[in-house]
């Protein structure tokens, strides 16, 4: 494995997947300015897009990267593959699942929602009994990996769900992708979304949907936007090899090598070999400090794990926050389930040995703020047990 | 004047507004990764927004930024704030006016187009007579310069026709931006939208929409996306100082240090100054050469200009653009306008020396071809006049 590269010029390590910690090399591919249309730039759009279905490993799917945040990309996902008249089943545990709803709402389509709360998975029989019963649902809309509580959710056995239904499933593996395996014959499906700034570890600034052609080819006319329009874009690509639009032409620079680093690596099981390492070295250390897992450890993703705030009354978010900004990494501020609880990514240009420091860093934090007992309270922990 | 950086590495000028050539300053600004979440991006952020806001000149408007080309920007701006049953009208010269009437069609606004062909200007008569005829009509869409020809269109005339009649303007200024005075008290308009990779000399990755606050805060509920919804960036921005969804951190950097240049350099009066003279330089260069402009002095603006294309049967666009991207510059390829014609950009970390290489390298390349006449076919220099 290439060795990683730390930060330089003293900048914290970004445990917020992502943006996060990207390579210098990455960085430094950005130092050129790009004609968007010239044969140089339609060159490493086409390399890209070819790397990303060989990454997938399925030559039925085509790739199609969008201008705009990762969410973006998820939206003209929904949009161009859920027809006017389609209905989608959301399954939701979580902002991101949530968010794909309320997408859908805006524009006008259908929707179910099946709601597990904060981080219940939903699972491949409920998926499928709700099926069943509503055979008004043309397409289910699946998280991959959920980062509000970090859960990596069941997608084989929904796919399979889904698929005996003979329904169409499109996932959200913005966080997953490039980082977990995703084999499609074992999660059949017709699209799925990820972005440029997540386990590819590029910078943010572009989303990309790997879709099946044949679906590509019938999304015509399905959008509520012109920019969302996945068809368009992708026509758009065949035709000209183009981006429609102004394309982030510095960024799909630092992705170009972005991807080439992630082959250097060893691709995805590699990367996954080093996330799920990451994982195991800061979870186990956080357990030595006392701390405990929102999730059941089969539950737990290699991407980012939320952990209960202690239960002693001297822990303050806001103070925690600032004291491991202080030593060097930058956490999500803030929390996203009902139960108290704070998050730390472990995707990005880190390893093992920077894990142990972040729960060197932890521990440190835990002294600075006075809290002498990381353990949460015990009724937080009945409250996080998945049902 | 701070000097001008060319670019390193040997890389090409871009002669396409834009992306178009930065100073390496603003891409040594990307040489770092940014906490999206963090106090000090959310600081980066109100700044750049404080700054936009300072360059308009009217602290009735307020900045919102969005990820994506400045043609989501676009969409965004139409979509927030026509709302669902309004009419708009679209003064079309080219193909970013036919492209904002096509947004509003997919997103399902009535519209009305004035389509002045491919480069005649809309005039403030003929828009107050569509406005008298067509009470329905609420708002009025007008591009600042269409860069399809590279005209400057009359905004001032058009925006006192609209506002004598009483309807609510919106601005593409995307090209003009930073780099063409524009005067709210002359322009009166609702909104205006612009991109980080123009007359600001950012790299791309992100739009921004400047528009009145009063009209930000009726916007609500408007938008027809969710990702595209300008009042709710607006809300979450002015809430917790956040962007929604990740933001292009990199982009964001590089436009920071973009803003700083712009200012030292002596803000739009100065760079509109430095742009005429780019234009004033490549024109009177040209014209040396034999070659035509598409439009009358009056109409050429200081982004880009058209010219005729020699009838000389020994030029061939594909050549030319080879010959000027072997000595240095890259232009546009083909050409938007019915009449044959190619275009030079000429903004971005260029000055008038730069500009009089552009014209010794076209003589070059007009050698090379073995093109001996550069003055286009009369027929063609008759239909590029303004009727």
């Amino acid at each position: 494995m290439p060795s990683l590269e730390p930060p330089r010029m003293g900048e914290p390590y970004l445990l917020t997947p992502g943006p996060l910690t990207t390579s210098y090399a990455v960085k430094a591919a950005m130092l050129r300015d790009h004609g968007s249309w010239d044969s140089d730039f339609r060159a490493m759009t086409a390399d890209i897009r070819a790397r990303l279905v060989a990454l997938l490993g399925d030559p039925a799917f085509d790739c199609v990267p969008l201008q705009g945040s990762g969410s973006f990309a998820v939206e003209a996902m929904l949009g161009s593959f859920i027809p006017r008249g389609g209905v989608a089943l959301v399954l939701a545990n979580g902002a991101y699942g949530q968010r794909a709803a309320t997408a859908l709402r805006v524009m006008g389509r259908a929707v179910r929602v099946l709601d597990k709360g904060d981080f219940a998975p939903p699972r491949g029989a409920e998926v499928a009994a709700i099926l069943a019963d509503d055979p008004a649902i043309t397409h289910v809309v699946a998280i991959h990996c959920e980062t509000s509580s970090g859960i990596l959710n069941p997608l084989p056995e929904i796919a399979q769900a889904v698929d005996g239904a003979g329904r169409r499933l499109l996932v959200d593996s913005m966080s997953a992708f490039g980082g977990v395996p995703f084999d499609t014959t074992e999660i059949p499906c017709d699209a799925l979304v990820s972005s440029a700034n997540k386990c590819i570890e590029g910078v943010p600034g572009f989303g990309f949907v790997l879709a099946r052609r044949e679906v590509l080819e019938a999304a015509k006319g399905n959008a509520h936007s012109l920019a969302l329009d996945i068809h368009a874009q992708w026509a758009e690509l065949e035709r000209s090899g183009q981006w429609r639009y102004t394309p982030p032409t510095h960024t799909i620079a630092a992705f170009a090598e972005a991807l080439r680093l992630h082959e250097a690596e060893g691709g995805i099981p590699a990367r996954h070999a080093r996330y799920c390492a990451n994982r195991d070295t800061l979870v186990a250390g956080m357990r030595g400090l006392g701390f405990a897992t929102l999730l059941a450890d089969e539950w737990l993703s290699p991407i980012i794990t939320t952990f209960h705030a202690p239960a002693d009354p001297a822990f303050e978010f806001d103070a925690f926050y600032d004291a491991m900004k202080a030593r060097g990494f930058i956490i999500y501020p803030g929390k996203l389930t009902a139960v108290d609880s704070f998050r730390l990514g472990h995707i990005g240009q880190m390893d093992s040995a920077v894990m142990a420091r972040v729960v060197a860093a932890v521990a440190d934090s835990m002294a600075a703020l006075g809290v002498g007992d990381c353990r949460p309270a015990p009724a937080a922990l009945a409250a996080g047990e998945v049902a």
